[in-house]
């Protein structure tokens, strides 16, 4: 299971009532943070999450509203007394943003790995989630990333007697890993079922809706995707600042048959977001207007 | 008269109940905002002062609490579309640490002119406020700043009748201009009484307490000062990240003989400050232990 926190549900900059969009994911003991703007660091309290418990940082694209607050949140979990290495995943140039950032940082008691985006596409694993990059289409290079937590197929116990394997040995088979017994190598193949369905979260913004954008996100258990704009007078205005429509935000949540879309990214000229609940709705029916610190457990289905 | 909100009260880290640090003051239509921390933009909003005619801001020093929200604040302004130059005043380094910072602004729609401090002692006009500076005692170069705002004496119409200035001209000398009237040049002091009182404000944080800043602060109608520890047993703490405690802003408001005092920038340690309230005014009589958006009107008063 995986549980996702949506810190904050606006864009452009951060509003007394509205703090800036970033989510906070939870698996296995680990946890990432995507984005990080001014006040995340604030949110991430309120949130109960641990500040000094974050294992990576994935930054979309380098505009302030997703990532200026980097500095605060590194020199908090410096005060924190953190020495635990932290990952910081972004497209090309992330460290020198954040080395300019940290300007007035200091030295940090803790090593920061830088990890960057090369290619459009790209597959890398943080522990035992796979994460996938996707190259959107915005003003700036930016990135959608989808996470996957992967789940093996049942293990049958009946199989691995049959092939004489040691039950010692079984536990290693479950999680994956070949074993040797009486002169057998068995692979795990032999004693799983078929792969069963894991767990699929998308998280997109800031972009215009492309047509990779629906095979990124195809399936995905959670979609979160930017509705920069509600209102279709505002079209011309999202076209040119490269943003998406709640409508198009839609669209690619049906196009890629997810089974939830959670918009995010609101701008500061919506004044309430729930306004609009219906409307959203009307267009993609599983679809939540998230409030800040919006909290599910995603579990796995079968 | 002076307005003046302080923003935030909290120092190191914002926290969810505890905004940073920070002074806006307002004076005959002029705004001045004094250090910008993560999430003062927010603040600014919550006081209800306009974000976008800010004319000026003083940062103290290059600690991220007090700076890290600039390019967040400058963006905004941007959002706003803020044409106006703004100046940015600072210790040395100023402008290299927010060019630096604003890596991820791009190309601000207004200009932004530095004002570097170049000696502990500097004195400066921002329109009729005439700004003190002093190079405190912390970890990195700080300045306190004060602010005057002058009064000249009463004007004494029937001085100015016995001199046959014309009745015309009144209006320059009661605003301190000299005029030439039927062949006398009149200068203010010849028609204006002694200066009268006018309103000083002073704003010290972060320092270990100095000699020089009870001359700084003195008789300051307002002085607000950090109090980064209440309890004794902080002190040694105190002392080695140069900060201030309670009772040793208290004896600088006692030596400064200032009328009041507001003490700020409380560690992250302190859960409830108010809880010291008493402490304090033990200390100095005149004490508030301010709330994030204490505001306060200054008159003159005679």
């Amino acid at each position: 299971m995986i549980d996702v926190c949506l810190l904050g549900t606006g864009g452009t900059m951060p509003l007394p009532e509205r703090a800036l969009t970033s989510l906070l994911i939870r698996f296995n003991g680990k946890n990432l943070l995507v984005d990080c703007g001014e006040g995340t660091q604030v949110m991430i309290r309120k949130s109960g999450f641990s500040l000094n418990k974050i294992d990576a940082i994935l930054i979309t694209h380098f505009h302030a509203d997703h990532i200026s607050g980097i500095v605060g949140l590194l020199l908090s979990m410096a005060k924190c007394e953190r020495t635990e290495q932290i990952e910081i995943i972004g497209g090309k140039g992330i460290e020198s943003v954040v080395r300019s950032l940290c300007v007035i940082a200091g030295d940090l008691p803790f090593e920061i790995k830088y990890r960057e985006i090369e290619s459009p596409r790209q597959s890398f694993k943080i522990n035992d989630l796979r994460v996938e990059t996707l190259l959107l289409n915005h003003s700036v290079p930016c990135y959608g990333y989808a996470f996957h937590l992967d789940r093996i197929g049942k293990f049958m116990p009946q199989k691995a007697a049959e092939l004489g394997i040691d039950p010692r040995l079984w536990g290693k088979l479950q999680s994956g890993q070949s074993v040797e017994s009486n002169g057998i190598v068995c692979t795990p193949d032999m004693v799983l079922g078929q792969p069963r369905n894991g767990l699929k979260i998308t998280y997109c913004t800031d972009t215009r809706p492309t047509p990779e954008l629906n095979d990124f996100a195809k399936d995905s258990d959670l979609f979160i995707c930017e509705g920069m704009y509600a209102e279709d007078d505002k079209l011309e205005k999202a076209a040119v600042n490269k943003h998406m429509m709640f409508r198009e935000a839609a669209e690619a949540a049906k196009n890629a048959n997810v089974k939830k879309l959670w918009l995010t990214h609101f701008s500061p000229s919506i004044k309430d977001p729930d306004e609009y609940a219906e409307f959203a709705r009307s267009l993609f029916e599983n679809t939540t207007i998230p409030h800040d610190l919006e909290l599910e457990t995603l579990k796995y289905t079968d």
